[in-house]
């Protein structure tokens, strides 16, 4: 058991030779490269100091999950921090990012044990991955149960682990204390997204539409986009005046965002997407996309969708008949509209925002590459 | 969305003629009453400020939910500040007591959620709370996932918030920072225990005594005694010394504490101890007490107690031969006896510790009403 105080902080390896460079271009993949190193470094050292052996069996699962992901949430965080101004060279707002993925990791770990997925990034979910390990000594039953209460603690390690790893950023007391509003919002906001997501047939029809946009704005604008937007330029000092722009620019990308992954769920291409193109549409989550498809459907069309959409036998030809439906009620031109004025008023908010050339530039890029039809 | 970088404190209200008094001896209901008014200020301030609608009710959930409980890890938190010459009248040390307390909440809501628990402190867990909300408009099936999802959420909201509370506590970055190793250690160990407590079957008979013991430094000893006093202590600036002291008493009185539970939920009156005397013989957690039974048993003995121990099925005559066979077998006694041992060993280790007098005292008394036969 620790009782010393201080904590080992193992520095993250940016080649000093490319700091300069950066500054004047982020180089989005070298940003990947090391918040990934920052993650790899942090569990290494926690396997190196686990209080008991049954972590570091449950570390390798961790590293494994984490492996996969698109570092959205870190990319904006250290975005955030160079548009106020922040070295991009500074090891510690790749412990911040690195921080926010493991964030994440909590957050779709228990996300998947609740809708109960089998898959995510082509791999079984971490709860089945466990279950599997033990389903032949005990039974699927048995096994089932272990492997959800075992990924329940594994997300509940990644959040606590997030949190220290924030802290142990090597980022100053003050300025993480001036970043906690953001965060404090950024983690109750994904609670409350998460929790709407969840509540099963609450709302009557007129509030579907309004809850289906509360939860694209807690679960995706905030928690994507804005907070870890905010959450990097308040560490690096920013002003309200920027810290109000990161939401000018977040909320409608962040919206434009899952607007193209609920697309992107229905009409997708699974070798681009990455995922069965029957997943969403078994899944039946009330999209924006759907929820309008339903508004305007005829009641024969509306008859069809209450039937095929969330049925978890969907086969390839009731999905087509879906996606077909879809289509017919318009709600697919109506969506991709949507999107294209969301990301022009990103665009212009961002024009307008006091922040760093090397800032605009890759905010610029993301907003394209995280709305466009094929990713 | 909040963008402003100042977060509202409100004042815990400490009677300031109370304070002086408090310094010769704790009054460790008033501590209670004091962490108590902490808690309700804190959801007050979150359910003024809710992110969602959403939140409200689950906010109300969480207040009933707190309403129980011995806040043990709360008064010890208190005791290691004393202890290190902390004002037992700063209202930041409640706050961080609450704050310990919404961490034991959230602990408590996911444990329960894992073991199945339909009821805690003679009320439904909140898991069933939730799903019977839900019953009658969903069925039983839909209504027990929701509330297991819903549970999970509310879990996790305890856990950000307990760290919310503990920055927005008043005490000092500096301080705080010196306690985060205590605080890191602590959330992983519960983790470490818990898992262990929920991997089934995972180790051979000889290997079975050396994991109930594991479960109970790190569920009990760790968690509920030694870190919170060394947390307490590093915020009020303890030196090593104390902090290795809070190691030496809380190490072997919380594994008293949790012996005398397991005894208690063997033996205990039910009207003393809170609980139905059958809830923990159905449960058939491998306590020390019940792996020490079984390795002392005869092989008719191991039988009934294979048949019996967590057959969730078990009335009161079966509970009774089970609690003659314990008996028999000598375990109680062994039991007993180490509680002794322990307990003895804790009060040593106090009066050696280099504490303020009112902390002695009190850590005292602590010492003996959590290992006394009837609490």
């Amino acid at each position: 058991m620790p009782t010393g105080r201080t904590a080992e902080r193992p520095a993250v390896d940016v080649a000093a030779s490319e700091a300069h460079a950066s500054a004047a271009t982020l180089h989005l993949d070298r940003i990947r490269w090391n918040v990934d190193a920052a993650l790899g470094q942090f569990m290494d050292a926690q396997a190196g100091q686990a209080a008991d052996e049954c972590l570091p069996p449950l570390i390798e699962v961790i590293r494994g999950f984490v492996s996969g992901g698109k570092r959205l949430r870190p990319l904006f965080c250290v975005c955030g921090w160079v548009a106020a101004g922040g070295d991009v060279a500074a090891p510690a707002v790749f412990r911040v990012g690195a921080a926010l993925e493991l964030f994440h990791a909590f957050a779709l770990i228990h996300d998947d044990v609740m809708d109960a997925s089998a898959y995510r990034r082509g791999a079984p979910t971490v709860h089945r991955l466990l279950a599997q390990r033990v389903e032949e000594r005990h039974g699927v039953a048995t096994a089932e149960r272990f492997g959800e209460s075992a990924a329940i603690l594994v997300g509940d390690i990644c959040l606590v682990w997030s949190d220290e790893l924030l802290h142990d950023s090597g980022v100053s007391p003050e300025r993480l204390s001036g970043s906690r509003l953001f965060l404090n919002a950024m983690r109750t906001e994904i609670m409350a997204g998460q929790y709407l997501d969840v509540e099963t047939g609450e709302s009557g029809p007129s509030d579907e539409l309004d809850r289906a946009w509360r939860v694209i704005r807690h679960k995706t604008a905030a928690y994507t986009v804005t907070r870890p937007l905010q959450i990097g330029a308040a560490l690096a000092g920013a002003e309200e005046s920027l810290l109000q722009a990161c939401d000018a620019y977040g909320s409608p990308l962040g919206e434009a965002f899952q607007l193209r992954d609920d697309l992107l769920g229905v009409f997708g291409n699974p070798s681009v997407t990455g995922k069965s193109d029957l997943e969403d549409l078994r899944d039946g989550k009330r999209t924006v996309l759907v929820t309008l498809a339903r508004q305007q459907a005829t009641p024969g069309q509306g008859a069809a969708l209450d039937e095929l959409y969330g049925n978890p036998e969907l086969g390839e030809e009731g999905a087509d008949r879906l996606r077909e439906i879809i289509r017919q009620t318009g709600a697919e031109d109506v969506v991709e509209n949507m999107i294209r004025v969301r990301r022009d008023r990103a665009l212009g908010a961002l024009e307008r925002a006091p922040v760093t050339e090397p800032a605009r530039r890759s905010l610029a890029e993301l907003a394209e590459t995280a709305t466009r039809r094929q990713r």
